[in-house]
């Protein structure tokens, strides 16, 4: 059996290597001088291999621009996505970031929309002829999605998920998917396929996960803009790991449906969702405004439509929250490029409130990861486990500090009493009282938004990450939250800070973080 | 302690009727001609006893139309308001429709809101001046939400439902509130309070329920705009048993937080909505205007600002749906009225579709009423009996029909074995499933809007309404619904259409009722 999973594996990973162009492969000379064990980065290395032009494409746009330099006939989208093929493959040799190599599919994408646009005179929509990646979960027929599962390879899915048909009838061009870990429940994207996604600024450091792959690639700049899925933090523990924009919005807000899934749906728990990781705000800002000019339930019938008019932002109600009473405070490199940003902003003129000041029990997130590990656990009948001893593979690293395999249940999925009904309703009981204590406190002190921190360090040790509690607070209430990445003031690794807003309040998070922008431009 | 349980509610019934003007007490002469066993209608008495300014006020106007006759001058808030406590007076001695008699509360609401005219040349909102009525499950102030429970009687809450805070902020005029069931879980809106309210077309039929004294309200002219709620039917029953208009929007539409509840929440189940009845289309469609031109979420947090957008709506995809395979057919009372609407849309140019022609396994309504128990009886620790045994007081009898407490758990709410999270599960799914297929089949058809019936029956006789399996369905769902009176070809008792639309297309809803409503007054 042990035979049989690492030839299986191996037998993927050289048929995915051959997607990449002999002349893209790095030579050992460099590749031998990086692996997990090297605090060293890698972010110059790519330039080495690029041509001029190349570089000029990947590293002076943002998504809207290549688009507008698409359009206006400056670029061609073969140039385009060529360039970001051959930068997402220096990437993934030095960071294990993507999964499938789709360069192929993307390249005849890129002409055919090339031609379009020369035929009709207009392009076929704002991300016209624009490289987007996407996580290992999206399906591309063709491609598989194997999450990280041995036991999933050959499982190329025949239908596209939806946000994939939602960004292609928008113009969009995929041409890599990206690492993750095994299961998609740690913050370390390993698996026994792909190996593990390494943080491009220093390769000793985790690149966070489950969307580790988007992370590392964003921030090699071999990808502008991709789309990530959070329940927990997936999306924004990567972006503060690399030091990327990432943004959860409140769930049902985007196409979500499928995708791969490790695991059969509950109905009871947390409500996942999909989002984009960028280079910069503004391309997340442009996507939310794609979504409000579409309809996203003609894609995925179970998401809506909400409210995207950006409200005025001129004098801002901010909220200071670096945890409850009892909660053990951010590292200083965290904290205090936070504070800062605050005092920043209330300079500013906007009213910052720091709420420990003014609240005497302010939500804990111990306590608020204790919940949230309840309601990820709610159902008896996960099969998240059996994918892994299905193939023979063992558990990756991260998988045994968190959640180890009972030696008396090795699947990990017969509870030894499976919990009643009467428990499940204590559990959402509680969920529903935090999501109102949040209402509570914006709606007592008029806030608009939060800032907060999106983990208590930066980037720590591979295997290290442990628990999420700053970010699964957000998705056990539903608020959507913004990652932006903020300069360390001690250390080479990027600190940030995280922006919350009420449920369904994407539209004032999104203006509001815009606000936020513009105050970091300011010394 | 049942003599107890009778003086509490005789108590409390003299109580409330001394809220009644003397002068607008009905003759025995009148009275003692009606009550629950004669077939007879009701709906001509108020007029013998209004005055022509007060028949016309009552009967001449929609609430918008009111709305800018206080505004023009034309009529004072003060005396729409009285008009409308004097025909609510007669009402609800006619059928029993009312519970808290608060016309002192509307009658200072209106002076003050006619001085505020004066005063400032400007109404306070849209709704300045026009009288509303409330279910009884809504609190204001001052005044009790017995909910029909004996033992709640003197429970008077001291803050307003979120519900209310909206259409107060935009001039509304509180002065009834509504009769229900005991419990809110039946269709025969019954209790041993203020007893049972009668349908005014046949007060030996049943007024519908749980928003039963609403229906009843609206159906006299007593009310033209009310506020009830909906979990399994309780706005759209009392709408098709009176011949009112009823609209369910998708849960989370409206304010819903803040009123006085028959049970604790259970989270897990089936999401219950607040909405109007009212007597004519226009003035639900103003309300969502209202809704679309205010934030909900200050009213109450987990509300949602949905998209209000008028899609066009020159060419409808219709689907008709009278029930599955399995399912008994409506009276032809019911289902030839609806058919013949469908021959006329048709006949305009829109697209109606037959689904038993095109879908061999349409859902079934019987299946989709046991899943809709299931979901309602999810919580095991359920009080809502409890309620009713704390005073002693006996079950209604439409409860003892459908509900009857267990000799062995006179509670009924210590279920003989707690169910596990992985049942509650299993039945999440079913839904999730019921929802996804009412979606592919929207999708595959193309449909805006389906056509079906609310009831199979027209009002049946007191105690028998049984199941709710054509409006559940949509509760199950989630997705909005709307009782659109139509004429009864054979009997004296209204017809009517249900509309549909997928989850928060409630904007979608509306305009193609009000396409429908066109089509009525061609011949």
């Amino acid at each position: 059996m042990t035979a049989d999973w690492k030839e299986k594996a191996a037998a993927k990973r050289a048929e995915v290597h051959k997607g990449i162009p002999q002349e893209w492969i790095l030579p050992s000379s460099v590749l031998d001088n990086y692996d997990e064990n090297q605090s060293v980065s890698v972010l110059e290395i790519p330039r080495r291999f690029l041509s001029d032009s190349e570089l000029a494409i990947t590293e002076n746009y943002s998504a809207s621009e290549l688009h507008n330099a698409i359009v206006s006939g400056k670029l061609t989208s073969l140039e385009v996505t060529t360039a970001f093929c051959h930068r997402a493959a220096i990437a993934t040799q030095l960071t294990n970031c993507c999964t499938e190599i789709m360069f192929e599919y993307g390249i005849e994408r890129a002409k055919m929309l090339d031609n379009y646009l020369e035929t009709h005179g207009k392009p076929i929509g704002p991300l016209h002829g624009v490289p987007v990646s996407l996580k290992d979960s999206f399906n591309i027929p063709g491609y598989d999605s194997t999450i990280g599962y041995v036991s999933f390879i050959g499982n190329a899915p025949k239908t596209k998920s939806s946000f994939a048909e939602f960004l292609e009838d928008n113009g969009a061009v995929f041409y890599v998917k990206t690492n993750i870990p095994q299961t998609l429940m740690t913050a370390d994207s390993e698996n026994n396929i792909f190996g593990r996604t390494l943080n491009p600024s220093d390769l000793s450091r985790t690149a966070g996960g489950s969307s580790g792959g988007e992370g590392a690639l964003i921030k090699l700049r071999g990808s502008i803009l991709g789309i990530g899925t959070d329940i927990a933090g997936s999306i924004r523990i990567p972006a503060l790991c690399n030091g990327v924009y990432g943004y959860k919005p409140s769930s049902k807000v985007f196409p979500f449906e499928g995708q791969t899934s490790p695991d059969v749906p509950a109905y009871i728990g947390v409500d996942p969702c999909a989002g984009p990781l960028a280079t910069n705000l503004e391309d997340i800002t442009m996507l939310t405004d794609i979504l409000s000019d579409s309809d996203p339930t003609t894609y995925d019938p179970n998401s809506m439509k909400i409210d995207w008019k950006r409200p005025s932002t001129d004098k801002l109600q901010i909220g200071l929250y670096l945890g409850g009473q009892n909660d053990t405070p951010p590292a200083d490199e965290i904290s205090s490029p936070i504070l800062k940003l605050g005092q920043k902003l209330a300079a500013m003129g906007h009213n910052v409130i720091d709420l420990s000041a003014v609240e005497s029990n302010l939500p804990s997130l111990v306590d608020g990861w204790e919940l949230a590990v309840k309601l990820y656990g709610i159902n008896p009948d996960s099969e998240t486990m059996q994918y892994i001893f299905k193939s023979g593979e063992p558990c990756i690293a991260s998988l045994m500090a968190s959640l180890p395999p009972k030696p008396e249940s090795p699947h990990n999925d017969i509870p030894d009493e499976v919990p009643t009904v009467r428990d499940a309703i204590k559990v959402k009981k509680q969920q529903a009282e935090t999501r109102q204590r949040w209402f509570d406190i914006f709606g007592a002190h008029k806030l608009d938004i939060l800032l907060t921190a999106g983990a208590p360090y930066v980037a720590p040790a591979h295997d290290t990450y442990g628990p999420a509690p700053y970010t699964a607070m957000w998705n056990i209430v539903d608020f959507p939250a913004l990652i932006i990445p903020l300069e360390n003031p001690v250390g080479h690794l990027p600190a940030h800070v995280q922006v919350v807003a009420p449920w369904l309040k994407d539209a004032k998070l999104l203006a509001s973080a815009t606000v936020i922008q513009k105050s970091l431009s300011v010394k």
